[in-house]
């Protein structure tokens, strides 16, 4: 099998720092989203809705949606668990991973996305009332994960999962922007510190 | 264990009818959404988010999210699967899921809370814009979603699955958007006729 990948994008690199958690290493295609490969023939017969991470097998399947692909190798590695432990546990990770995905990080992607006239190649229609909707919302969002956070050393409970990794991907992306963390969200920094120094956020 | 639910809402009945496709019965309570009961106290120590589904145990601890809890129910009762057979399955119903999420039910949701007055009681704050640019994107993923469906009896392969009950709650309620599903669509008409008449679409 092999991965199509997305450089600094962060769904990407969420698959990518997953892999590096698992210690996984598999063959990568890089696909550059900026000159819109993703849109090429060749992928839009893989993934029809012309986004990467996909995942394709040796039989020229297909795999795509980055929790998809994360969720296969939880499946056949389950070493280190990265989506829980048993079904309360599993349903708790799942929880904190949709709450990263569809409060967080779907906030500031709709901030870059749509607020950022470089970003007009990948979003050819903006609606920066939208951008700027969400950019509204943000910094609550952040103090409510910063008291999520108050006691407890990771996101979903006291072992690093995927909902680590999704709120990662997207406080990194966070930067584009530039929307501040806030001195005042010290669990929020002191996690981000934390999980940035492990080798896998390098991935 | 007793389950908070919403009423007509979308994201409450996809609970319900995962439940009712298990067999599963467990106690109800109805929160008014209109009337904002989801913002009361009781509500906001369960989920400091306010919104419902909640799953709450008779530790007093609470589930959140609609996937979340769905996927609680499938690792303590397997039988029916809904949520896939094996890695790869379970994989590709993950994808399915998500892309009838991130696709079909956001832009619902968007057109239905940010193009309708009277859902200004939920989203004070309203963006016409982001309403109408989903509004215009609906009828190539209604397209999109047909072209999958040909040849297929359900939207994740052969077996029905929770990617069918996201799709069912998404559509029933694009009833509010006015927008059709398209009678050219012949294949997604046919799974909504055939999703339709299972007893658990009346849950």
């Amino acid at each position: 099998m092999k991965l199509y990948d997305g450089g600094r994008a962060p769904n990407p690199r969420r698959v990518r720092i997953f892999l590096a958690e698992k210690g996984i290493e598999i063959p990568m295609v890089q696909i550059d989203l900026g000159a819109l490969q993703q849109k090429s023939p060749e992928i839009s017969a893989l993934n029809p809705l012309m986004r990467v991470p996909i995942l394709e097998f040796d039989d020229g399947s297909a795999l795509c949606e980055t929790v998809a692909i994360c969720r296969y190798f939880e499946e056949i590695q389950p070493d280190p668990p990265l989506m829980g432990l048993d079904a309360r546990d599993r349903a708790d990770v799942e929880m904190w991973n949709r709450r990263m995905e569809l409060n967080l990080s779907a906030a500031i992607a709709a901030v870059a996305r749509h607020g950022n006239k470089a970003m007009a190649v990948l979003e050819p229609v903006q609606v920066p009332e939208w951008a700027e909707f969400n950019r509204q919302r943000i910094p609550d969002i952040l103090k409510w994960l910063d008291g999520a956070l108050a006691g407890r050393d990771y996101i979903a409970g006291p072992r690093y999962t995927i909902a680590d990794i999704t709120a990662l991907c997207a406080l990194d992306f966070m930067k584009v922007t530039k929307i501040p963390m806030g001195e005042e969200n010290v669990n929020l920094l002191r996690w981000h510190r934390t999980v940035s120094e492990r080798p896998s956020a390098r991935a």
